[in-house]
């Protein structure tokens, strides 16, 4: 493979034309953050978005089997009788992400193990990420990543996240059609309450359906959306058995009808804008926290805490005092 | 009582004057924090620093009972025969910290009943903090309520922490003497390491030591402590049962005898610097969460937002813009 050098414009014009190891090192640039990533963000957030579907759920409820289905289901391009829905997808990029993880762990080699059927096919981009500890970490680099596997061609992202915290959540939830995991041995709908999944939800799926209080689940996730406000759309409760397929065809149905309501009431767009200004703030805070470490360092720094230890200023006059010297503008003055 | 309006520095005056109704409002201001807390901040920083001694330790280790004996103590004035130590103290002040909770809870209440002893004692001043959600929170209004303290004309606070997750022991641990209570119930010191008790403690005391397992739990303690690398002070490990006061007048003597070593060796000014940096960079934290907030929500952010989700730039550049747009000077440059 002739993977040209480190330029993301030349990797990225790679990736497009099928070179999986350009479009890898892009990512691999992505994830490592910093300076070289901005340059890929410059060219990967002109480029159009890819259709996202987000997976999240305890672990064990299956949803890395689910994942592989649906990626052979996006393949074949259900639902095939005339029913609305995505065209079949000529590639499909794959984002599994654990950020409680600091690298690549067991989960994940067990992730792509499970995910051997479509671990060679050419139409399947496979990528795991794990936070590399830099500051705004993957909530940052996820959004970057899917940009970056649009830009490289590819129409649909699927992105799974392994773990079950708020930021797996956050991550899950940052995509066009978000999907929770629930199996019958989870227990009540009341966790996934607590855990603020109903608000995310575009979907529910009862995987492991053929395991006893299959039904129990499905009630109650349903006297659970029975609560919430009437909206354009009510969250489909779907039953599953990814490891033999059973109701994988009526979960890819239901991800194109969500689709189609998004595309058709023009909700698509508003859930992306909305997407992206939590993406701004969350850049911002990271450039900021930058900021914090700079202005903890130079000579201005010692200048003012020397200060501070004579006892002539307290430290929040000395903060103040930095941020105008360094920031300068409105930075520092008093409300 | 004639308490003098909300100016601070009349109310600092008044609190000199021992007036603790004046004193409870100062500290009110520091715990709510904002611009008026930066005023009051102004003025305590300048003022004698007063003596601290933070207890740290897990729930039902008995750190309230010890801080009311420690009281007596220092009122009294141990150790009496002669041996290095602080006088006699006029006031002292006990601050009772408990971050996980966002009001006075339960807890605090039932350790201010077990400090009923001192409670009506005028030359005793106890008040509990807890956090008001406020950004920084409690790691900045803890210092600051010292140096209030020190300001009201206080020679020695005691800081007692009510729970036991890193910020009860980073509040702790941010004075002149700090204490790790630990129990002979309380299992191996391998807990009090994994805590990272061991790098913050310069006193142990093994509080209920009438209970079985004490001499474990001085070896297992001394044991720790062997390995670390040598210093200018080993930290004792002291044996105590609070509520009959055995002990007490030893822990006394150690911590004088600590107190004696900082101030011979110059170490307090060099421990009270590094204290004053940490503080400072907290507040410089602080504020550029402030200016986050500030930016998220003026024109210029909604501007750059629209330009984002146009597809004409990307988050990255969004923030630069905004940063410079706002702050100027070096900030929002690419490194």
């Amino acid at each position: 493979v002739s993977a040209p050098g480190s330029d993301p414009e030349a990797l990225l014009e790679a990736a497009r034309f099928g070179e999986r190891v350009a479009l890898a090192r892009v990512l691999s640039i992505v994830e490592r953050g910093g300076e070289p990533s901005r340059a890929v963000a410059r060219l990967a957030y002109r480029a159009p978005v890819p259709y996202s579907v987000g997976l999240t759920g305890a672990p064990g409820s299956g949803k890395s089997t689910l994942t592989d289905r649906l990626i052979g289901a996006a393949q074949e391009g259900w639902p095939r009788r005339g029913a609305p829905g995505p065209e079949a997808v000529a590639q499909i990029g794959v984002l599994a992400v654990d950020p409680s993880s600091p690298f690549t762990g067991g989960a994940i080699l067990g992730d792509r193990v499970r995910m051997q059927d479509h671990a060679t096919d050419p139409r399947v981009f496979i990528r795991s990420m794990a936070t590399r500890g830099h500051l705004g970490g993957l909530t940052l680099a996820v959004p970057d990543a899917v940009r970056v596997l649009g830009a490289a061609g590819l129409a649909l992202v699927l992105i799974e996240t392994v773990g079950v915290g708020q930021m797996e959540v956050d991550v899950a939830s940052a995509a066009d059609t978000t999907i929770v995991v629930v199996t019958p041995g989870w227990g009540d709908s009341i966790q996934a309450a607590k855990a603020g999944l109903l608000e995310v939800a575009d979907l529910f799926v009862v995987n492991k359906a053929d395991r006893p209080g299959v039904r129990e689940a499905v009630r109650d996730l349903n006297q659970m959306l029975d609560l919430a406000p009437p909206g354009e759309w009510r969250p489909p409760v779907v039953e599953t058995v990814a490891t033999t397929g059973q109701g994988v065809e009526g979960l890819w149905t239901q991800i194109a009808a969500h689709r189609a309501l998004l595309v058709d009431k023009g909700l698509l767009e508003v859930r992306r804008a909305a997407r992206l200004e939590r993406e701004l703030r969350r850049v911002l805070r990271v450039r900021l926290d930058e900021e914090v470490t700079r202005l903890g360092e130079g000579h201005r720094f010692e200048a003012q805490l020397a200060r501070v230890v004579a006892g002539e200023i307290d430290p929040y006059e000395a903060a103040d005092a930095l941020l105008v010297a360094e920031l300068g503008g409105r930075a520092g003055t008093a409300e």
